[in-house]
């Protein structure tokens, strides 16, 4: 089963908490058991799972991307967003959760969060979901 | 249901365009719906999911990769391909993509590329479909 | 089917082969073809797959995760471990290996290794089977 998520963000980098909605869908597609794949179909962002409690984990994940690829550097592709690309790379394109009596089987701490790194912009995120024994 | 790529790279670090291949078995093994998985089984090369319009793209990412872990280094391995499995794990060793009507469900700017750190070489990639309703 | 390694780390950062746990697990739940999820419901640790024949590789990449990601830097999160969650996400919290024949299809030098950024601690990895035809 596929779902769609719409994310809008606000700023140039952001790392976006989207676990609440993630998990509303999988309660809402009432599968027991499984897996929840989490695909970014854009080339300028990325998703990653990382810790929801203190917003400032967020901040230093993005702080450190920045000082490792910077927005101005001595790129060749003309768009001014070279450095998004590169970050998508790095962070990924999708991740996968286990479903466990329809819940996601997070960490303690774990939130799953959407990269921007070309924003603001209107996103999609797919979802898709396998049921298994 | 699994498939092997053969892949051959011509320098040392090459992202290749995969997605024709990818979706040309996609297409043949006649899944409607579900997942592709495709793995890299070796350790100085990885996959990834990237803009696949602009190749300057790819060149940037290659760049700072080589940036941020030299070819030349203090490193401990002796082989002299060090950086080339320490970028393989930053890339990754795997990515899942959504199939949806016997289609990858990649964005509009997205393509695969097989991640070649160490060569020229010859290459495998597998693939696996997971068929899901 | 769900499963759950125990993991003991003995430094701050450090990569534990954990092929030969996985691979029996595996041989154990007696599932032919599928894909195998390792899952890391941590926020200061991760899983990746490279070489596991020389030690030396292991070594290289955490050092030089730790050139790009210092454990002292300026960073906001005040618990001493900012880096280890950078790292984390670099790395990744999830890997899929393909399973054939009740066998992990890793290549001929793939480990899989579960990540330690903020050890020595006691940690868990959630490993999930998906049978496929």
């Amino acid at each position: 089963m596929s779902h769609l998520l719409k994310i809008s963000t606000q700023k140039r980098s952001k790392m976006l908490d989207i676990t609440v909605q993630v998990q509303a869908e999988v309660k809402k597609q009432d599968i027991k058991q499984g897996l929840c794949i989490l695909y970014c179909p854009h080339t300028t962002a990325g998703v990653t799972i990382n810790e929801n409690a203190d917003p400032s984990v967020r901040q230093d994940i993005l702080a450190q991307l920045e000082k490792l690829v910077p927005l101005k550097g001595d790129y060749s592709h003309l768009e001014g967003n070279a450095d998004a690309h590169i970050k998508a790379s790095i962070m990924g394109s999708s991740v996968t959760v286990i479903i466990e009596e329809s819940r996601l089987k997070l960490g303690t701490w774990q939130g799953i969060f959407f990269c921007e790194f070309d924003g603001p912009r209107q996103r999609k995120l797919f979802m898709n979901i396998i049921a298994a024994d």
